[in-house]
């Protein structure tokens, strides 16, 4: 058995805490400094998984014991957080989004992409079991050309009024997600056209962002994308993943605590409620996010998205937006 | 187009009802005369679908426009009916069970076996299109050795009392069509194995009869078929069969009048309730027995169950009722 | 029994054939006249089927024993038989569309809405049991307030190039269906967005047609719907739909001809292959969509979609194919 | 965070290997000795795991830092190690069943009763969260009076003959698992019903054995349940259970590792495999079972079942047994 890699972690709010506990539960990692603006924060994370903390971040730049750092702080920092972490030489994995400006993350770009460190982003769907399965059987050749991709994304409630405020807006915030899972298949997205809806929400509406939104992507090969958003859904969370080819289709549908169907005067094989947290749906794939992580840097060939991915994913949340106010279609060129 | 297949009915209650109605929908069948000792029964059956009425089976077998029978009339008069049938030299579908008293059957037997014209017995599950290509796909070996059956029959609604107490008795009643769907597959039963039980209705009970029962089937090579029944189920007729080999399993699951999946905040991927009656259930296959019993008028090789088919049934009635009262394991001879 | 409604029929093509065989087997209608230009065509229909044969459209109209008109006949010749039949104070039921070009539909639109006879359009979907089950239900509010629809929509292979070229293009010919599924549950849309692809068939190109869209509506409270299609499809007919609201979401989905699961070494739960054809997998809806006609015929108020639904089917297909050729979403309104 | 509970653990097979790693993902629990007689297997899996390793039980009894213990030995074992267990005080756990001979069992039963230390059987399936879910709502009266169950319980391939011929036959080494479960939902179990075939292994045939058995068990108020084993099954692991009610029925269905649903030119809404082994089924099931033990040994009520239950199951296999050899229905009282 290696020696677990030493982790420092940025952040302990709610995804924070995700990492520290995968971290914590990994025999290959172990968490070694914890960094909270908010102090308390990092103490309380330090007492339940390990690991020193501070409030200065600093102090994870100068520290010797640290293999890897996980930024998940909030969206403002991690750019420069990746910089200090490129200067200092220090794998890290960035949760998404790398930055809500384009402009501040192609400023990053070329340092970046020169990395001798991996920087990988923290686009956790693409390590779910049922998400890679998909992936590796499309790209297998199973079902054929891929011809459309059906991509339908539902949050089970909508996030407080003050998350809305400093979150970039639907498509950066949530679709991203989509995004980016577009591009696990289709890599080379080439034009964005979208919709967006106030439906439900006068918080959302009030923040000048949209409740629900229909994103159509095209491929350079001329394959069609469709992503359908809800900041709401009544059945809990709704994520399923539908790939079209020429000689079939394949289907990752909803999953739910339970397996359990009933049958009763009225309904039959009822099955109780989904999951109602992306916590729960995505556990597995944050675990294997970190071990992937892990795996790149002990040198294995990286299975993680990279810097370039948190950029194209952001640029397609930008053209999305411009798609949604104008009603146009905009080509994006993310090789650029 | 061939000329129609002139008809007569036997018996106008809820069974010869639906063989009225396939007739008169069938471009190769009309209903040329209907005969009940209740002659407004009979009346409003020949108004209703065409033909004469008449209270007297001596009536039809004197008429001269009857190319075929149908004998759906109460239990008791069945095998005198078949009998004149055979005297007459007409084709005869009869309704299930031949009789409840074996020595009756047997003492018509011969006669049966030996006749030149199609006796055919109403087991209208064989021509359930699902059951069917179920039946013809294990044939086929796609499960390679057939091992196991699984049956589970459920009806809606307990009957009325009156109707209980001349049934004959679950088994002869109610599982005895369980038994030929065994038998359609594994004709040659050797040994039946059955408990009863009073679970919910003291109507029931108080006729003497089991409310539910579970029947163990051995055939010749071994294979094992389960029958579970109860004479009532909360969310409709419940119909189900699987058949276990050595390669795989095949299923035919419910089926109700809806396919819409509902999603609440409590229930996801539930259905509406299914079908509430066998008449609904099986529709298509009271219809698809008539054509096949057409056929076979007109000559084709036949694929209905007979005579015989009648006989064994009754025979593992019997002995799942002895098994059942005595605990003990009935063995058969259906071929003796 | 009423007196059944006597029908005239335009067209012996292949849907002119689901249209006579609807007329012979319901026991409210008759064929009474078949008008074919190919009168071979015509002799067939009228030999099968019954009524008389004739090359003339004047026959039919000339004709004392008409009560109603069934026009299957190409689409070119729509709007002068409805045109005639208005003047002749016959009920018509038209096959969609109207005609490919609006100024016709238009020319014809005040004659059509101040008809004192039904004019009626044939969307059959809105007649499939489980489609219109599925509306009866949203419109009950049972998912509370709707938000989105989802309509997938794949034709099994794409069609013969001669059909493709006389088609008006897949929005017109095809995305025509989705348009109207779409209008059966959100009346008035107010804008499309489109995006077509060329993803398999070099005829489909050349023809200069898409052989694949993408297309999101927008109705007025701000719903969104999304309609795939593709003009190929490996497993079959793909024909689903799928209702969200505030409280839940209701799905129809696909539907084959068995209901048999199997396992095997490598798959399990696995079904058949859906319907291959849009006649197996829509036969009650033209059977439904014959009965509502008659029903309307009859005095009932209309349960059918009428002639402004045809038009604004067309109205939202050619704003689709204006939307994909330029890129930008189109607005429409279609109350003007 | 309390001290963690220290085991010590008997036999370091295929099952003891499954408790080695549960104790140790466990941070309630630690493994602390690994009792093997050969040596190398406890070598080997206290290096994996934690302790100390000894091919001497008595170095368990004598130890001062055991909290508790799990015996997880050859069948033989059980007895006299619960036996110890009970004269040093120490909690234990014990895998199915307590011996193959009833008489050993009802020796030791008395004390086994009376001791003031929990004594726990190892019936890992009333742990699996689906069954236990199951279990809580029949309990909850959500499906009204419990009629009926329906225990389907297939092994993916047939045990190495080695295994066969020590295994005390199918009803004591598989069917067990049935009883229990069937006991979990239905304590008083009255009368064993049972049949038993050789369908396909010449091995198992050739040791005495049944290599399929169907059995059908009565409670005490007469509900019925059918269990269906086989020890072969091409599709995976297939375990399912079924509870039919009054007001309905409750299902839990097969599982497998993937979702994912594929669709080909000639099967639809295909899954991949089940699981293949019991280890990757009940997983979640043997963890939750140590973290019920633990608790139980902290003083909780017990969610474990205990001597009795083990004693329980054993009568019901020898009632089976006898049944099937002789054809008769076997009378039980687990209650004497």
């Amino acid at each position: 058995m290696t020696t677990p890699l030493r982790f420092g972690l940025f952040g302990t709010g709610r995804i924070g805490q995700v990492h520290a506990a995968s971290i914590a539960s990994s025999p290959r990692a172990s968490l070694q400094w914890v960094c909270d603006p908010f102090v308390d924060g990092a103490n309380a994370t330090a007492a339940k998984y390990g690991g020193r903390a501070t409030a200065e971040p600093a102090d994870l730049f100068a520290a010797e014991d640290i293999d890897a750092l996980i930024i998940a702080s909030s969206t403002p920092t991690h750019v420069e957080l990746i910089d200090q972490a490129l200067d200092a030489g220090i794998p890290v994995l960035c949760e998404k989004p790398i930055d809500l400006d384009i402009t501040r993350v192609d400023a990053l770009r070329a340092k970046a992409d020169a990395a001798t460190v991996p920087v990988v982003l923290g686009f956790n769907r693409r390590f779910d079991p049922h998400f890679a399965e998909l992936q590796r059987r499309v790209a297998s050749g199973e079902i054929g050309a891929l011809e459309q991709l059906a991509i339908v994304s539902r949050d089970p409630a909508e996030p407080p009024a003050a998350y809305v405020a400093v979150s970039g807006g639907i498509f950066r915030d949530m679709t991203i997600h989509d995004f980016d899972m577009a591009r696990f298949f289709l890599p080379n997205i080439v034009s964005v056209t979208a919709r967006g809806a106030n439906q439900f929400s006068p918080a959302i509406a009030a923040a000048g962002d949209f409740d629900a939104v229909v994103v159509t992507l095209e491929a350079e090969g001329g394959e069609l994308v469709t992503i359908t958003n809800s900041r709401h859904s009544a059945f809990g969370y709704d994520q399923r993943f539908e790939a079209f080819g020429s000689e079939g289709m394949l289907q990752v549908g909803n999953i739910g605590p339970s397996v359990i169907r009933s049958y009763s005067t009225s309904l039959v094989e009822a099955q109780g409620a989904y999951h109602s947290f992306f916590l729960e749906r995505y556990a597995d794939a944050y675990r294997f996010e970190l071990e992937a992580f892990i795996d790149t840097v002990a040198g294995e060939p990286s299975r993680s998205p990279g810097f370039e991915d948190g950029r194209a994913a952001l640029i397609l949340a930008d053209a999305a937006e411009l798609s949604a106010r104008t009603g146009r279609t905009v080509d994006v060129d993310l090789r650029a």
